[in-house]
């Protein structure tokens, strides 16, 4: 039998501490939700979150980590720098990195992306039908054609992303807006998967639907290598080369 | 007729200074010869080189530049982070970027692509052999379906960058190596191009035909486009939408 | 300055022949609402429709013809497989070609695409919003964030296409639907750009937005080149290589 | 434990059977060999070839097949257009489809691309080295940054394809050429790989490198779903229309 994929589920935690609105839908907070299903998947998993030391993600966790899941919003610029780079090189070393809603703004994903990362926004507790691009994708294994939420924020385009290497779900809100509202993206090593759905108001991660994607994503995420990259390397050449003509400048 | 594209050529222009060899193939800076190339293919060009003050790219001479184009090499971590910052926005917003040979270990294009962008290299003198992929790309117009380059230095795959949006060339290596020479991709409201060939000790700049590539490089950047994006904005239903049960946490 | 873009309008022109609803919205046939509105941008422009010998698509036509648009509904079927062919043919040598609406099904789409080009539909009048996905892209150009049909047919996901080479458009609809709009395609050595709006009923093609899109889609499609592929050419190698071994077998 | 992967290894078996060159490399023929790699590696196999009944590729047959591999080259145009859509439309709703070498102009292949597939060739013994460009690909799993074949028929670009939606492979060879010889594609519902090794002269696929990619490749197209698709339904409205007013065609 597989080992199970080691996850750790990130959040920022702020909202459930401070609003009532959100504790009511995530009392043990949103990073509680998401390592439930994920655990219901088979998942080995473990949260962290920002106010712990290094935001719960020392090296030492990075390490036993094969899969991070990131959910934040009102202080992405709290997370240091150094996590955010540390983040950022396991990715591209082979870490999968599942990035939730508000994610979208933080500093790993942008790093990773290159791009802004914005978006237009609402908060009106409209309708979002997420339908599905891709049928045989991964990420869409067991999703039926399309799916429902009841209320969602509002996010629209244009998402200022470098274009997905695969664009999984599309989402359509009830005020006239649509979404990319599933994305991959291969760097380096690793893969990126960006999930439009999650507001900290709604209880979007108790949906079955979404907790099947969640799970689905972790497992497409997981690519079980590790591969350091560490400078530019110098190489002999495969086949003889005809002698050069002195003009190396060492 | 058309405003002639204002191209910024800029150049670390450190090489040149400090050893004959280069000197000897760039008198003036490979920077001079950039531009010359440029020049003469109907841009209105200036050059801007890293010991200058702000590097020669304050917000005034970027205000005035529709593509940027990047040679650096052994200088990187002396660009200020602010300038980095600074081109990367407007390649955001819209300026092009032309990103050159060693250029590609340059904090702007790595921040642009959100990878490593490492690579394996050589330098052998050995000849290089650049096949075009996409024949009828702006970047390949009137190129013939290979051009060789005498001596090249070799740049090896594999290349740590995202997926290209459009693969134009490929370069064949005597030594055994092959690299995706000429890589283009959508960033923002931007346009980057990176590519391969340029070492400092050979006359690559001089090449005909990689003087014609450069031109069609800038025209293709030239996206004639500047649209600032201020954080995420607010916005209105376009459609009515039900009133919302009382769940809004504002 | 530079020669005009010279378009053939193709068009099945049976609806507007058949129904009243039809011939008030296009008195003279689609063809001719698509050609005036590329003539007033600029273009050379002669139409050719379903029912004239060859379908009015001769090679003598299309050895004039830089850009093909394509109108097809209720009749695919009988467009001959030679002249499907003919146009195949052309594209992968470099001619552009703007398929139209229900020209997803076409032969030559399907034949280009190599999937089903299956969608999902309904004819209900209701609204369309086309939002724009990549706002610096040629087609999107002078197109504001959105614009809006008041009715048109309703195409919705999954359309079974290869992921586009770009996304340009992604269009919302009232019913609760989503289409990937306006996708751009490089086959071969031609350009294929895919736009759904255009039902027959409905005076899409009388919008300034949806004309103004027509013209930049012929401008993006016209490579200006044709390139002959006849089979796969043997050649000799470019690098000395040394004997072989009697291991032929010729 | 999982089903194993049902494979069928189709191969035109002709040369096999009229050159002792070929003879001498694969008694049995190419599909024996490949289906002994793919049988080492788990997979449930079979073998059809061209002058079996419907090619060996009945309904039957197809509808126990995950997988099809497929080898060809003097003889494409005698399989029959029947077989060829059969096979098209069942790579469309879920079939996995691994193209070897000269399968490239198999009319299968050419009409899943919509392209003329061609490419320049050269049957010179030369060397190929094949370089990794997606180290985390499921199809490179266990393959070094770059593997030899000793003699390979050389095979160029630009090879006529639409642009991969995953670039796996680079091909390097002596003679001065490179290609791309590993290509991923998502053709409706379907996977498909092609790989560029395989010329019936050579021993590459008794090579343990290839048959660890020819295993790898299986699973990574094995897509588990069987999704058909019988034209483009017409569906009801998800959210409530306003009336319409009158301007129905029906």
């Amino acid at each position: 039998m597989a080992e199970p994929i080691r996850v750790t589920v990130w959040n920022e935690f702020r909202h459930e501490r401070e609003k009532d609105a959100v504790r009511k839908v995530y009392p043990q907070g949103i990073h509680v939700a998401v390592a439930e299903a994920l655990h219901e998947a088979g998942c080995e998993t473990r949260t962290a979150t920002l106010d712990e030391p290094e935001h719960g993600l020392p090296e030492s966790v990075l390490d036993h980590t094969d899969v991070l899941t990131w959910w934040g919003h009102k202080a992405h610029h709290e997370v240091s720098d150094e996590v955010v780079e540390r983040v950022h090189r396991r990715v591209l070393d082979g870490m999968g990195l599942v990035v939730l809603h508000s994610g979208h703004n933080s500093k790993v994903f942008r790093a990773l992306m290159g791009t802004t990362c914005s978006l237009r926004w609402r908060e009106a507790g409209e309708r979002e039908r997420v339908w599905v691009v891709e049928r045989t994708h991964p990420i869409a294994e067991g999703v039926d054609p399309y799916f429902e939420l009841a209320h969602e924020e509002m996010y629209g385009e244009r998402f200022d992303i470098p274009a997905p290497d695969a664009l999984v779900f599309l989402g359509w809100f009830q005020g006239g807006d649509v979404f990319r509202s599933g994305c991959c993206f291969f760097r380096g090593q690793g893969r990126v998967f960006y999930f439009q759905p999650g507001h900290e108001t709604y209880p979007t991660y108790h949906d079955p639907v979404v907790r099947r994607i969640l799970a689905n994503a972790v497992r497409w995420a997981h690519t079980g290598v590790r591969i350091e990259q560490h400078g530019c390397p110098k190489c002999d050449p495969l086949e003889p080369l005809p002698e050069v003509e002195g003009e190396r400048v060492g």
